[in-house]
């Protein structure tokens, strides 16, 4: 599917940027969101999670999302779940890939889902033998984000080393993909460099999930840079830099898709993503959520004066 | 001056950030915050400009800030100079180092300067004549910045052949250092890697100074990553991001001093600056500007817990 792709940027604001608002966005809102999203050329959405509503209300409609989006084309739409039960209603909904967050801080993990990470991975092995037994054409795929890979606001550092055997763990336990999550946003680029370098030759390029790296202290995208050089080719991004990670204090910003955008494609890499409409998709985000404060530099500074995307095509 | 450092942080807020603000800083507040600054550990600050006190009156105390500034140990004191006539007041205040920027782009620079880039060369010719003949013991050390040398709001794109050829001509009229400025924030780290090259084999790396960069679209850090990665080692930056180039527009956003330092020691390259020293002076610099709107992420997320500097020293 992606393959006239350089890289993939997977847009997580209506999952990450949502559930970090107590306001809930109306359905209606969030497909015309989706769906503007979706027509800016992004190939990939995170459109909600399958976690309990009475947890999180305003990810109550996830499932009639998923559906809604199935039938966008070009489009991997992908659910967040918790947990087996998240699954179990995120494949019954139709999900073809689901991201499982686990966390590599015994603490982080304890006060976001409740588990210890070894805890963590069983439920992923559940999940993947679930995903296993359950479809009948194709299994969904079964992501999974390590979260706090680059430190914890509860424990400060965490051993590297454990993060890499965590990987290799939930590798052997089924998971598809495995990605590294800098929840807390404390990773700098030489760190980002040698953990997907050691990440890759633990569980081998073709496991390799993508980076979901946050701007908390201002690093967002010089880590992108880092990670490119080490040939992570997916990240994780919000449009207008909604949410961040509402169990970690302190720890808001995820990288802005319109800034990462700018940068890839100025950089010559393809991302099939049409600027001006994917900022023109910020109004849509806001008719669902007026006055809400969004980020971004690129879309208050504007394209430069002749900007080339890096298929070539000029911007006058 | 600078040999326990790894990269050279140049803190130009007292010339950079202040010129592009209406009000005046009283002369004693400027005093106090260049204080601050070199007490956190900055090795070089530019502390104003010698420009026409009339064009700018923000910028009238310039002398009495070199002659105050001289008085601080290990300091490394930048003076501004738009052509002949500022370099002369300048070395008259003592000035040791002075800074000219020069644009390649011709429409900036003739708004910018008034002069053509080949005028502007034949003056940076005249202040080094100047330079060589006025002083007895040690000659005032010149360097040139080229402005919009990675592209311009007026003109878009600019010629990077001509950039490269304008820095040895620069060099041939007797500059002592040559960097490159992104005053529009239209670079990519892939065009600053390519052009710091280019920059180091036209006049070889004993001339090269640094780069200045803006974070008008976000792309800072990451084109200041790139650019350490072609052996860059000084970069200008703004306390709390104060300034950019009043004269191009929409290009606002110097780099935020703090989040570079933040980014650079926790890479392991050594600053000698101390983060929480830096972020203290945001409030001698709002006390002499209150409530002026400053930036920053480092700032207001604060360190990470565990946070270890460069030099191995642990925050706790």
């Amino acid at each position: 599917m992606h393959q006239e792709i350089d890289v993939l940027v997977s847009e997580v604001g209506p999952r990450d940027g949502l559930q970090s608002i107590k306001r809930i966005m109306p359905t209606k809102s969030k497909i015309l969101w989706i769906n503007a999203l979706a027509s800016s050329g992004l190939r990939e959405i995170e459109v909600g999670s399958f976690v309990s509503p009475s947890l999180m209300p305003q990810m109550a409609d996830c499932a009639s999302l998923v559906r809604e989006a199935n039938k966008l084309e070009n489009l991997s739409v992908l659910a967040l779940v918790p947990n087996l039960k998240g699954a179990e209603h995120a494949i019954a909904a139709g999900a073809r890939k689901l991201t499982m967050p686990i966390s590599a801080s015994r603490k982080h993990s304890l006060n976001n889902i409740g588990k210890t990470p070894e805890e963590a991975i069983e439920e992923v092995r559940r999940v993947c033998l679930l995903s296993d037994s359950m479809c009948l054409e194709q299994c969904p795929n079964i992501e999974v984000g390590i979260s706090t890979a680059f430190g914890c606001t509860l424990e400060g550092a965490v051993s590297e080393d454990w993060v890499i055997e965590m990987a290799g763990l939930l590798a052997k336990a089924g998971a598809d993909s495995i990605g590294l999550s800098d929840t807390t946003g404390y990773a700098n680029p030489n760190q980002i460099k040698r953990m997907f370098r050691r990440l890759r030759s633990e569980i081998g390029v073709e496991k390799m999930a993508g980076a979901h790296l946050h701007n908390t202290r201002g690093q967002g995208l010089a880590n992108v840079l880092a990670a490119l050089e080490v040939d992570v080719a997916t990240f994780d991004s919000s449009l207008g830099g909604l949410g961040g990670c509402p169990f970690a204090p302190g720890a808001t910003g995820n990288i802005v898709t319109e800034d990462l955008v700018f940068m890839l494609e100025a950089m010559g890499l393809h991302t099939g993503i049409d600027l001006d409409a994917l900022i023109a998709a910020r109004e849509v985000l806001l008719s669902g959520l007026p006055g809400e404060v969004i980020y971004g530099n690129v879309p208050e500074a504007g394209l430069p004066k002749g900007f080339t995307y890096a298929s070539g095509r000029n911007v006058t």
